[in-house]
C-alpha cells in the first residue's frame, strides 16, 4: 500500500567523539524515506529544499524508489541547515547552528498522484503544518503516524495537542513523553497521552530500546547493544521509516503486526548509527537486514513454560 | 542443590519521593536470601549483626526456610546501618549515613553443614572478604556469582580484580562496568571484563533492564514498566537472589538456563521496588510470581518468521 511521508530534507553538519562532517544530506523525510524504501517501493515524499541542494542527492532518493514529485525546489533560496555536536555519552547533544531557510515558509503541497495514500508518516515539523497535511488529504489514510519534539511542546503546545488528537500513532522519546504528560512514570505518561487521541504510543529510549503502548497492552523492543554508536543523527527517523514501511508492506496494523514493525524499525536504526548521516542506509542488502533482525530475535528470546 | 549466600544483614533508613522509613531490615544477604527462598528451600546464610538486631527478623528469615546458623550475632555491638535519600528520578541517590559497626571486623565463618554447597552467591562486600569465603570452601561450588560496587573499584581495585578472577558470574551495573573496563560501550566493556575471569557478566541497568554476556552471546531482559517505583533499595540483590535461587533449583547453568534465571530474577526485582524495603518480598504467592513472569513474556515476545 502507498506511503506518504512529509518532513524535512536538509543539510546537517555533525560532530561526534569519532569525527566531524561537512554539510551532509539529512532531514527527517530523508531518513524516513530511505528506511521505508527497504520494505515498500511506494514511498511518496513531500518536502522542500533550496537550489543549493545537490541533484545527485535527489537522484539517490529516486534510485531507492522514492517518488520526489512532492519535493519542492525553491530557486534563489537555501536548504534547511542544522549543525550539532554530540557529547561523549552520545545521549545528549548541543545544537550549534540552525538555519531554517526554505523551511520558514514551507507550505506542503500534496501532488494529485499522492492522494488516497494508505499510510501517512508525519516527520517532525511545525504542528500546524502537520495538521495541514492531514487536512489536505481527500480520504483519511488507514494509519497516520506522527513524530514531534520537545521544541513544539515549549512554544506551540495547543497546536501540538490538536495535531496529536488527529493521529493514530505518536512517536516521541522518554523525556518528551514526560514533558507532554507531566508524569515521570512512563506507564502513567502513556496512559495520559493515549487519552489525547492516538490509539498507539511509541516511546523511544535510544540505546535503551522502545516501548509500544495501546490502551491495554505494552511491548518492549530493545536496542541492539553495539560496539560503537558512531552517529545517532537520524536514528529516530530511520526507526519510524522502517516501522511504517514494514506496516505499509505487511498491511497488518494489529498490535502483533506493530510489534514486528517495531523490531524492523529498530533493526534499521541500528544500522543508521553505525556511520555518519545516511551513509549506512544507502546500500543495505536484504541479507544484512535479515541477519540483523535475527540478532534481535536472539537477543530477547527465551523459553519459559509456566505450569 | 544447596545455595550459600554471604553478604550484609543490615538496618536501612530510606527516603524516597513517596515517603521515608525509620530503621528497617535490609542488607544484601537479606534480599538475596528472601528472593532465593521463593525457588529453593536450601538457602544457607552467612552474615553478622549486632545485639540490636530484632529476633523476630531472624525468625522471619527462618520462616522463609533460610538457614541462619551462619548468622553471627555480636553481643555488645551494633548492626551495620545505612541511610540514603533517592532523587526524584529514582536512578540516583545520596548516602546520608553509613555506620559499619559489626561489619568493620566481619570475619565470615562457614559452618560445617554449609560445606559442599553447589551454588555460592557473594553479596557486595569487601573483595578480600569475598575471597576468604571462596577459599574457606573445601570444594569449589558448581557456580560462584559475585556482586560488587564502584566503591571497591575506587579503593581496592587490585583485590577486586583478584576476586573477580575467581568467580563464574559477575553482576554489576552499567556505570560500574564502564569504570571497571574503562570502556564506554557496554559491548566493549563486557569483552574486557570477560577476559578478567568470569564466564558470564550481567550488567544491571535498573529501569532499563539487564544484559547477560558470555564470550559469544548476549541476552537482554527488560525491566517491567511500572506505574511507580516506590523504593529501589535492594532491587539488585533481589534480582541476584532470584537468579541464583532459580539456578539452584533448576540445576541448569547453560546460557538458556541463565536467560530463564534472569527473567525470574527480574520478576522478583519488579516486586521489590513496589514497596519500602523487603515489605513486598515477605509474602509473595506462587500465583503472583507466575503472573508477573507471564507479564515479562508478554512484554517482549514477538513472532517474526524470516525466510
Amino acid at each position: 500500500m502507498s506511503l506518504l511521508t512529509v518532513g524535512t530534507v536538509a543539510f546537517d553538519a555533525i560532530e561526534t567523539p569519532f569525527g566531524k562532517t561537512d554539510k551532509i544530506v539529512g532531514g527527517a523525510a530523508t531518513y524516513i524515506g530511505l528506511s521505508a524504501s527497504y520494505f515498500t517501493n511506494k514511498v511518496n515524499l513531500v518536502s522542500v529544499v533550496g537550489e543549493d541542494f545537490p541533484k545527485e542527492s535527489i537522484k539517490m532518493l529516486q534510485d531507492h524508489g522514492i517518488n520526489t514529485q512532492g519535493l519542492q525546489v525553491k530557486q534563489g533560496e537555501k536548504t534547511f541547515f542544522w549543525s550539532g555536536k554530540y557529547h561523549n555519552d552520545m545521549n545528549s547533544r548541543d545544537t550549534l547552528d540552525t538555519q531554517l531557510n526554505v523551511l520558514e515558509t514551507f507550505d506542503p503541497v500534496i501532488p494529485e498522484q499522492y492522494q488516497d495514500c494508505d499510510f501517512l508518516m508525519l516527520g517532525n515539523l511545525v504542528p500546524a503544518v502537520q495538521q495541514k497535511v492531514i487536512n489536505s488529504l481527500r480520504t483519511r489514510p488507514k494509519l497516520i503516524v506522527m513524530d514531534t519534539m520537545n521544541f513544539w511542546m515549549d512554544i506551540a503546545m495547543d497546536d501540538l495537542k490538536t495535531t496529536i488528537s488527529m493521529v493514530d500513532v505518536l512517536t516521541i522519546n522518554d523525556a518528551e513523553a514526560r514533558q507532554l504528560s507531566g508524569e515521570y512514570s512512563l506507564v502513567k505518561a502513556a496512559q495520559k497521552i493515549l487519552k489525547m487521541g492516538p490509539r498507539y504510543l511509541i516511546i523511544k529510549k535510544g540505546e535503551h530500546g522502545a516501548l509500544l503502548f495501546n490502551k491495554g497492552q505494552v511491548f518492549f523492543a530493545p536496542a541492539l547493544p553495539l560496539e560503537d554508536v558512531f552517529d545517532p543523527t537520524g536514528a529516530g527517523d530511520t526507526f519510524a521509516g522502517g516501522f511504517i514501511g514494514y506496516l505499509a508492506e505487511s498491511k497488518d496494523i494489529s498490535f502483533d503486526g506493530m510489534k514486528r514493525a517495531i523490531i524492523f524499525g529498530s533493526a534499521m536504526a541500528s544500522f543508521c548509527v553505525e556511520k555518519f548521516g545516511t551513509e549506512r542506509l544507502v546500500n543495505l542488502s536484504k541479507e544484512e537486514l535479515e541477519s540483523r533482525v535475527q540478532e534481535f530475535i536472539n537477543l530477547v528470546q527465551f523459553d519459559i513454560a509456566l505450569v
